[in-house]
């Protein structure tokens, strides 16, 4: 059944939301028919995250294509990118988190998965916006998900749609779907400022939001982190 | 006046319809308040390309800045790109001129433009789609342009939009605007499919659709041609 249906692009970065979504899509799609599309666009944490991901793809199977966006993304101004001021400690809902805000950034990243999946004649492209990324990120929403896969579609000969599956559910409510489906989060990497050793720094808004995540699920993070209990303190 | 303007973003690439917009948009918000950006994707013809628009920018004093995004179109497939098959000669309207589509190049275009207009705070970005565009290029359109602006303004802070001015005029109706702002058309190049030296083949869509205006405009295209004749046998 699985063999003849068309290929599914979907983002992934490496992160906890991305990396649940890869494992949900694949369990609905079959891995033959998924195409993992990850970038490298200059943040911090882009050399943590990618060896992880890509270490996901091969356990599961799947194929994955890396495309490097450094080039781009130099030109723009984020805390979040390499040369870019501190990370800002503390709850995504704090306003100095919109310091983390990379320029467009998902636009850009869906933009260039539309016509890779144009290229391999692919009709969907997926990823992982989810509500906790709403606080900051406008280009999460799902009033920009869906204005901007109106005009994915009305710009490409394939009728391409995007979907964001979890963009009503919080990162707790992924989490629990991850430990449902068995995703190995020792392969995913969260943080925004991490140490030489691409140890968490458990301070940033993403470690808050990822530990706290994991207390919801009474589970312990796999993570090493060089602050734990941090978050606590934080926590909306 | 202008001087207390923010900034516009154009897309320019050098050929014939946004050097022209350069012109008109420089006119309208003076060269201090325009930016240009100009990229390499790794067309066969951004080579003698994006030179002429570097030429053009230094002549009317105004600020360019150039991203290579090679890296990310050789994953795609065009016979427009370097490395694709031979460019189809012949009349736009044609069903073969759709091998030239490059996947959503404008939506790309348009999305990295719309993360750097944030970067620089403006709020408007321009380019050049035209009528003639149509026949081929989804990411031309009045409803695509209309729904990538609306997409746009939402997923960024400053609400940025997106302008197609000539997006109902054809080529012919471009350049009579360029003759009268006194563009200088010998700094444009519009051929797909020049030899070595940058000469227009005169046969592939984009020259026909070039020589076609000039004639209509009584005026003598000053670049030079291998076939200046072949257009007048597939004129629509």
């Amino acid at each position: 059944m699985k063999q003849d249906q068309e290929k599914i692009v979907i983002i992934a970065s490496g992160g906890m939301d991305s990396t649940t979504l890869l494992y949900d899509t694949i369990r609905t799609y079959g891995s033959e028919n998924v195409v993992v599309l990850s970038f490298n666009y200059g943040s911090k944490h882009n050399a943590f995250e990618l060896p992880k991901i890509s270490l996901t793809c091969k356990k599961l199977q799947v194929e994955q294509k890396i495309i490097d966006l450094v080039n781009v993304f130099q030109n723009f101004k984020s805390h979040l990118l390499l040369g870019g001021e501190s990370i800002p400690e503390g709850h995504y809902a704090q306003e100095n988190m919109k310091q983390t805000i990379v320029p467009f950034r998902n636009g850009i990243l869906l933009s260039i998965a539309a016509g890779y999946a144009e290229t391999i004649k692919a009709k969907k492209i997926i990823y992982g916006a989810h509500l906790g990324d709403f606080f900051v990120y406008e280009d999460c929403r799902p009033e920009f998900i869906s204005a901007f896969s109106s005009a994915v579609s009305l710009g490409t000969m394939n009728k391409i749609s995007i979907e964001a599956p979890y963009s009503n559910i919080n990162k707790g409510g992924i989490l629990e779907k991850g430990l449902k489906l068995g995703v190995d989060y020792s392969l995913t990497h969260t943080c925004y400022n991490p140490n030489e050793r691409g140890e968490a720094c458990g301070r940033c808004g993403a470690c808050c939001e990822r530990l706290e995540a994991f207390d919801k699920n009474g589970v312990e993070d796999p993570l090493v982190y060089q602050d734990r209990e941090f978050y606590k303190t934080v926590t909306s």
